[in-house]
């Protein structure tokens, strides 16, 4: 492949943050109960063929478009550009590492004006835009706030089979990491990326790529994510909770994943940190750490490293899926061959060093 | 055994509430660390041989005695009943019943007075009290207050062999039953049981009896709960965390079970309900369903079905612990032989009769 | 007047809780605006004359009965007792107090059956039954959970003209005192008052009466009343807020009043304390306290003391208002001839013992 | 006056947040008891005349100094800066403007380096800076995290006489509005303005001035506020509480004033929204609405529009506080001269346009 992950030969665009993915659903009613009705997402527009669907306290058109087609899959990673200009820099940028584009000043979804996408050098479809549609922002509008109510979109998650490879392309796209995973051989299997002030506007997770790992919305209180479970309780639907309620170790934010009707992932996410200084400090996590995942200890689902949605070309077809030959978190860290500790030898926190490091070995697999 | 459960011949005495566990630990060091630095229980009075704590909204002297000893047990479960002459009536109902039984004008312990303990026809050591030091109220000492304060006991929980044997019993000696779990089959695998106007006092849970599974304290809120396990991340002692947070299907409080260092176990429990009127619902469910122990369908690990405290007697020697004949509950919800549902089939709240039952498969071990 | 307060002559009905209140009202159609729209109470039935409404975790047919009529008042407050034969207790001791009674075994309203209504010694038309039509506990019913959901009816708060007075009778009843508001002079502003194991059923309130000064719904957290607060600013009717929210000093709750339209007052409460043991620790506070009705500090408005709703007799008119002779507590405690303090000389908590008390001046009318 | 407010000879400074304030105090012990004791900010350095505090989450040296003084006052508003260079462009750029500037390679306070304090066009003591000392970020030690734990500096507040110059300086500097209040003439009586992605960095509210409003310090949840204020209760010092809690309008954040020992005063702040798109909507509020400065139309306390801290020059004497000219947003909003409404006439929400306004008059003083 001659598609570069860099270049200095050109400027890359100035982004501001994630604004919204496009997901393609097999069954919009379904889609649509999940979304609107269990989710509380609020509609901006529909049609017959997609919904566009915003959160609480979002003033341009949507965060997530539902379109309906023959496979479920993502069309779109798409972040907002500081300027018009900005998106002749991506469409640029993009073109001198090799990578297809494809322009549209009239946009590709409602409400989003001039627009790139482009097939990344990871695979992913992502795009650049600038233009778009204000609606009414919502947050004051108690009373239409529900007792889980998403009021932002929070980040994207890629799977993606070489991390550090991703992680130099985005970093050239301008992206800065704030947190990572990696092991003592010096193998990464996840990293945290952003631009705006948060702990990312996306990560990578290693693993079978390009796919989509999770799209990540926002609550005001941990009690707001709690009521999702709860709800999804006496729905009876509790078998779509793939993960949690708890406390993620990388990023400190109190979450929870649960799956669509086309087992897209979602994750409901509050309270990470501020990360907009430049000198941010970076905080690496040892993959064998067991509270680097859930700060509590308590195990990661196998569906949760293995399961992610496909991703389409700009052709609207999936792209192949890779195999990743890097070593597997899950692995490395459950099973007969893989280890997780409470406590690292020697820990600081830890009264007597001499005492064993803790197997949580009641919630292993 | 001579022992009976019920009687008529002698009238109940009348409980107001469980008050205080006294419970032997082998480190009051260790013990003093997890309950009071960890847990933020109130100090009421201690010495090198016991600790006497109490809760946030308490004016009693103590909720909890930990007492120094060789071997990990719990001493008494105690009541407090409705006045000084219902000891009287506790003592000669328990002799009635043909339970061993002693009596101290004096108390037991520090802070409470006239006392009787008995061996209950379960095997526990149960005592009844009514004297009782009051001590300050600590409700409005905001000063005091931690992220993850306890505010109240809230109940007990007792392994026993044979679940309507044990329920029968509390029944005759006042109880109500707010909640059960039962099979189809009829056999019974736990009941919640209750004086004061919540869902329990105490529980019973089938098993390898007489032993203590848990003893319980309530918060104000869920993010308190939450704290307690954030603590327990940042102190590194996640693999201390057993089971949860999550929310109960029985008694639709949310929890968390932590394990002290003897591994007696504690839960954390907040916002169940009003149980005070005499028709209040009693709420029967399947074994079979994966919302009874977590309305979010999540595990209950292994540990928790398995592990309890020996009780002891009243020369102070453990309890021997006899073999549970029926059906274990554990084994018939997981593993090979046994099956759990998200829905019940033709469950009321499910748009689509004919869909399959949702097992929560990733989560099953 | 021959009616007395109190009688040893046949023995008070054994009263379980509070259980709903009857209201008149004006416009019904802006009535179940108020309750159903804005707070959620959920309908049992409802006609072209009256709304039932109960709480989320409610079983019994009705916390609240929404009567249309030409004038705003109070036609019963309902509570339940123990058994049928109570209801025949209750109606008993009334005629032997010398009270006007009405026995109706249908019930008076739809859902309750065999009841007793009264003119009670202060004016109030109380009512006592235990029939009652179970309905759908929605206690689980998180699908249906709104973020301000009021989930038990808490108590009531009656004004009256003679505190002491209205005490001596309600204690003859059976309630127990929790807390009350007295003055050096020996003077009582206010007392609370239980059956059930909260701070209290009903609370009395000094001032001209009888009339009804709130009926108050619980929450399960504090933010759930801010949501309320927060939706009543969307909707633009935030001078519907009366007062708060707040914490209370008396109860320890948090609280807010807000008025309906007909300016019935209605408190959302939530978080007070255990009161069920016999030998309840009674609390006192100072008048002068500026702690004592808001644990901040912050001003009690005027209109919190002097406005109430007026009261059915059992023809369905009016009472007659009687003026208080007794001391108001707004007059003692604010303005020109009234003072507060926030520190009580040689306060215990005070470092230093010869600083001057505090006066929340800017908070003062 | 030869001091521009603007500037295009040369650059503004790159600046990224607010990152502390220097306050004088006049007895360090009480002001420890305040700000550690009660409020719980974590002490980075002490010694006797000054104490170095941050908050949960920070990684820079600290949010705020306390030095001990002898006139209680503020020393800097400190911003932190892109990069090294940007303190050079800082001085430069306030030269131009005409203000006296002084430069410190090696820093005004312990903990930072190189830095540049400037008398800014409008009065305040302003401070630029790069170089840092990272310290322990605390954001997962949950075993230090208090009930009330403040987590983030979020904003100053700063009273000006002349907003709109105020604002235009600002802007100049590079801070963007996200809301202001002004009335039908034109006037303005406060802007909000921004770097990082926040509603502000700081505030400019009308009056007399140059004098310090307000620095605020963010918490996670609002229950965190709330044990503030049940804290100071317990404390007895509720007189201490200025305004609220509430709900602002003007940011839509859950807010708390309360006072130092030196009455600084303090806003305690959660949940305002994100600004970070370049066009970001501007909100302007009319100075009539009764729901601009809290949503639940509660009155805003005389003290906090007329009492404010003095604000040192770079010899440490006070400045001079100048009479605001313009009309007082007191003056036009309560008492005989002035009104608010509840709802504006034609407002949207409204279900009838002919319906009078709400005035909250139980509110006005």
């Amino acid at each position: 492949m001659d598609i570069k992950t860099t270049t200095t030969a050109v400027p890359a665009p100035d982004i501001v943050r994630c604004a919204y993915m496009e997901i393609v659903v097999t069954d919009l009613a379904k889609s649509r109960e999940f979304y609107v009705d269990l989710l509380g997402l609020h509609v901006t527009y529909e049609d017959e063929t997609a919904i566009y669907l915003r959160s609480f306290e979002e003033f341009i058109h949507h965060n997530l478009v539902l379109r309906k087609g023959p496979v479920a899959a993502v069309a779109a990673f798409s972040y907002r550009v500081k300027s018009p200009a900005e998106v002749d820099a991506a469409e640029a940028y993009f073109k001198e590492l090799g990578c297809r584009t494809e322009r549209r000043t009239e946009g590709f979804v409602r409400g989003i004006g001039d627009s790139v996408r482009v097939e990344d050098p990871l695979g992913f479809p992502y795009e650049f835009f600038y233009d778009v549609e204000h609606v009414e922002r919502l947050h004051q509008r108690y009373d239409l706030y529900s007792a889980g109510e998403l009021v932002r979109l929070d980040h994207f998650n890629q799977v993606t089979t070489d991390v550090p490879r991703g992680r130099e392309y985005l970093e050239g796209l301008g992206f800065r990491v704030s947190e990572d995973i990696q092991d003592s051989d010096g193998v990464t299997y996840a990293a945290w990326m952003h631009r705006k002030q948060t702990v990312h506007d996306t990560a990578l997770t290693g693993g079978d790529g390009p796919r989509m790992h999770h799209v990540a919305f926002a609550t005001h209180e941990k009690h707001n994510i709690i009521q999702i479970c709860d709800k999804m309780g006496a729905l009876r639907i509790s078998d779509r909770i793939e993960r949690g309620p708890g406390r993620h170790g990388v990023s400190n934010a109190f979450y929870l994943y649960i799956l669509d009707p086309d087992d897209h992932r979602i994750e409901i996410y509050t309270q990470d940190y501020y990360t907009g200084d430049p000198d941010n400090p970076v905080i690496t996590w040892d993959v064998h750490d067991n509270q680097r995942r859930d700060w509590w200890g308590n195990a990661v689902v196998p569906s949760w490293y293995t399961e992610a949605s496909l991703v389409l070309d700009l052709d609207g077809n999936p792209q192949e899926v890779k195999i990743r030959e890097d070593k597997s978190e899950m692995a490395v860290t459950v099973g007969a061959d893989g280890f997780s500790y409470t406590r690292a030898p020697g820990d600081a926190l830890q009264g007597d060093p001499g005492e064993e490091v803790g197997f949580k070995m009641g919630h292993q697999l």
